[in-house]
């Protein structure tokens, strides 16, 4: 089978299209990256969400069609491309995986959310009149996400709520300790979706708490994390800083 | 390979565990079904978080070892007993039951459980004490739950919520009227976990409109229906009135 003709609409910055980019690389799959300028809303607009109706990155088109939900795009891709599989085979580990995969998008999404957004979108979206915000929000097809723009533009996280934010962060690195101090890997005994699902929170905790993997204050964390962040894929997949990443003229070739 | 010990911590009337019951009856594997009582707060002990953390049902324990959220206690079934298969194999089918089902976890089970706790649990809830609200509330581990209890509490929903709710689940029936047209089923070829998930909900949805899948109105949804509620599956599944159901002493043998 030849491969088909991939296509990902992403954010350089978004921790979803950097799970997707990830798992393109570490699969050693050619695509074709397309950015999807959230500052400008694109991701907001008719056409791109023909491709994901909830008006999120990222879309990933295989030969048109497009996936969405990174955690099931990552599934998808280790199903239609088993080589090198990044699935534990043992049917309670890809339990495990999945359980993992939901909590880093239930838990640690709205908590990363916080602190991207009041980076990135606040201010801006503080200076938006009533009628600009109300267009805005009208193009927004998901309830949870017109209300956190609102709080972007009228009622942004308080102290105590980007603390608390910070603390789900740092209690996902208290759980990659713990779960990796058995094999060095988040679930099961091998590399698999589980880490590349977790990767770019690491990332990202770690640029706003550079001792968060410290090597000799969290051993197992530390390990793991230099095995995924020196990764091939992982360099290949570009999850770098977030606010140098965030400029809107960065979009260098994939 | 032996059959493992089974048993399914699980409520009649939920959601979420009519689907397991559901997944277990099609594989034909022998369970004990020990009833957790909602309207005890069984879910929100001490014991029972020690299985399911998140307080809710069902929890389904495999060897003493427990497994939660519905849709992966199905996957991990058909992923340990293969026999008979209730996936489909294709890539792009497989992606579409996962999405599918977070479709009914995400959208479904809240409007669902609107109707629910509005029949069941907001002429119990409206008469605690605010001492006991408190207390009650105190007991539930996430963020969510412990609202939904305080508006059955304090701030019922509305006539305009309920209806809302409606709305959704007849949109479901909308959707299954369409992905049946192709094959019979929700999604690829064959039966599989996208219908039992959505089974509970169908129940559900001719309770509170017993027109809703009407054969003449919606041909397709109406002669899905009929194939999956007459699967010998279902009826040892138990999946039948909710207002029967929720009574206390409702408890037989499975």
């Amino acid at each position: 089978m030849s491969q088909p003709d991939l296509v990902l609409y992403h954010s350089w910055i978004s921790s979803a299209s950097r799970k997707v980019r990830f798992c393109l690389a570490e699969k050693g799959l050619a695509y074709k990256a397309v950015k999807v300028s959230l500052s400008n809303f694109e991701h907001h607009s008719d056409w791109y969400k023909k491709l994901n109706p909830s008006g999120v990155v990222p879309a990933l088109l295989v030969d048109g069609e497009p996936i969405v939900e990174s955690n099931f795009i990552n599934e998808y891709l280790d199903d239609r491309f088993p080589s090198p599989l990044l699935r534990p085979t043992d049917a309670h580990a890809l339990y495990d995986m999945r359980l993992w995969s939901k909590y880093i998008d239930d838990v640690c999404l709205p908590a990363i959310q916080k602190h991207n957004w009041m980076t990135n979108y606040h201010p801006m979206a503080r200076e938006w009149t009533d009628a600009e915000l109300e267009e805005r929000l009208a193009a927004i097809p998901t309830e949870n996400r017109r209300h956190v723009w609102y709080r972007m533009a009228r009622d942004p996280y308080t102290a105590d709520e980007l603390e608390t934010a910070l603390d789900i962060l740092t209690d996902m690195r208290d759980r990659i300790e713990a779960r990796t101090a058995a094999a060095g890997w988040i679930t099961g005994s091998a590399f698999s979706l589980a880490d590349i699902n977790a990767a770019p929170y690491a990332k990202r905790l770690e640029e706003l708490d550079p001792t968060a993997f410290d090597p000799d204050r969290f051993p197992n964390a530390g390990k793991w994390w230099r095995a995924v962040s020196t990764r091939p894929g992982f360099v290949a997949a570009k999850i770098e800083n977030f606010v140098e990443q965030g400029q809107p003229d960065y979009d260098p070739d994939i």
